[in-house]
């Protein structure tokens, strides 16, 4: 066996960075979606066919409120545009899979678990988009199957890999990924009520120096003033501070775009309620955080055929000691 | 001056790899359209009113069609959808910015230069939904100013940078995303009319040694059968395989997926012709390639406002001396 170094380990390096999108994030909610609407797909067609149909969900997209935001209170103009898209199998035989009833309760059960309430309930609007068709790369049941036998024949047939996919990926968080990944779910276990979970987290360690940015978005119902805000930033800080000193060696800067009268309020707790949008792919890596410097996949995991896509497999194997927030599984669909 | 390495050069490395997405692979599109909307848009603005509104488009979206396909045919069954999502300047003062008209003109351009014709212009439809509102981390005008003056003020008076933005990026491909982005362009000019643009080629490299894996769709109105398929795949791998012969030590795989009657065939050439999306981001790095071993930017630059996104600057700056394909300058808005 031949083994040849490409990459040099994160914590080898003089230098490494991460930066960790939170739980209520749009990007991570997207992932979160994509996920959860797949699983309970999954779950709902073998309890129903005893076997997963083919269905590649991994471009759910988050289209942010467009509102209007003051300290004490918001607007919502525009409602958040929640978009299922992608080849899905709409049902095995006649039997109709349902696939809103699924979509809408993935997207309520994340933003109730991610979000820690469902005040953005009401403004959620919910698209499904589905482009199965049939081609000559598949057996025409591949989207389509008449029964489930039929797919279980057609799944046992079709046996190729996929064309071009290559699988890379780091195993694991280094130093700084570590430290990003700690400080959001501290951020996340220590916050007052007024600050929501839409955190984002910057670490740049150079030797065993760490200088660590993070923003915290606070519910603008929640604080009557610019002073008001800021006093509990301040306070949030010297308690972040305190326990970074704890941790390690560390320079800590908060919500560093502030100025008197300006700060980072956002609606529900999350960017997405003043018009951040949310794409599969484009948050964390499977392992819940992003390390630019380090080797990652080409796969955006979530929401692709968990028993069939090799890329998928691959991304959360090296990922699985390391993932850390997944929502609760949620109710079973009637 | 402290310089710490945190990574090996890809060509100093034993191992490296490579994927290139060609310019009609979807995700490439939606890159294209969001970047080529935003220089429109921007063009326009700097015409009517001497200075460049802000717009963040980096979350274009493409869904593809429900199609069905055949040997010698196919039909579309649900249209392409196009979607210009994300935060907006829709007007400076009362003029309104004709963003539909714009957002068209991108499209219907970027279609028809990445895919060499307009036959998939009837089968597009366009939406657009812009999320900018107001919030107290701006000026209040800063999405919707009074006139140019007005914007001119809000633009020199919002000096803050954004809170949590690293930047990171490597500056050009190595030996295996270098191997990748010939092969693609080389495929593009000595293909026949019937290959279509949405190529990928993937490129492994272990010491002087090249494996590499290529995918070249067909256009099926101009195959009436798998045996004239396969000729013309065959056919063309034995050039493919002399010309790669002719540069390095490779092994090459073309269309893997193929087997008797099954071939890639896409309406328009492309995959977005069969069900697969495209989102910005998710494709080539600003260089060209992706190099998943290799340290990478967090920033999807595509669609984000050019006078002022830093991490966008980065990205472009690094990848400018190897930027190879953008389509030629669209015809000015009326």
């Amino acid at each position: 066996m031949k083994i040849l170094f490409s990459a040099l380990g994160a914590a080898q390096a003089g230098f490494d960075c991460a930066e960790r999108k939170g739980i209520g994030h749009p990007d991570t909610l997207a992932d979160l979606i994509a996920d959860t609407f797949s699983r309970e797909y999954s779950r709902w067609c073998l309890k129903e066919f005893g076997v997963i149909p083919n269905h590649w969900v991994d471009k759910v997209t988050l289209v942010g409120a467009a509102s209007h935001v003051a300290f004490g209170s918001f607007t919502i103009a525009r409602p958040v545009q929640c978009h299922l898209i992608g080849k899905i199998t709409e049902q095995v035989g006649d039997r109709p899979i349902p696939l809103m009833e699924l979509f809408e309760q993935a997207t309520l059960h994340v933003m109730a678990e991610a979000l820690g309430g469902t005040s953005i309930w009401p403004h959620l609007l919910l698209f499904i988009a589905s482009t199965s068709g049939t081609a000559v790369d598949h057996d025409a049941r591949f989207y389509a199957p008449g029964g489930p036998e039929d797919l279980r024949k057609v799944l046992r047939s079709e046996t190729v890999a996929n064309d071009t996919v290559i699988c890379t990926g780091s195993s694991g968080p280094g130093p700084a990924g570590r430290l990003a990944i700690w400080l959001e779910e501290h951020i996340r276990h220590i916050a007052p009520a007024q600050i929501g979970t839409d955190v984002k987290t910057l670490v740049v360690r150079q030797g065993d120096r760490y200088d660590v940015t993070a923003a915290v978005p606070v519910h603008p119902e929640t604080v009557q003033s610019w002073r008001e805000y800021a006093d509990l930033i301040d306070a949030f800080r010297d308690r972040l501070k305190s326990d970074l000193a704890a941790r390690c060696d560390a320079e800590l800067h908060l919500n560093t775009k502030d100025r008197a009268e300006r700060g980072y309020l956002a609606p529900f707790g999350t960017a997405l309620g003043k018009g951040d949008c949310g794409v599969v792919g484009r948050g964390n890596r499977a392992y819940g955080v992003i390390e630019p410097l380090r080797p990652a996949g080409c796969e955006a995991p979530a929401g692709k055929t968990r028993s069939t896509t090799a890329g998928r497999s691959t991304a959360l194997w090296l990922a699985a000691p390391h993932r850390r927030w997944r929502p609760r599984a949620a109710a079973r669909p009637r």
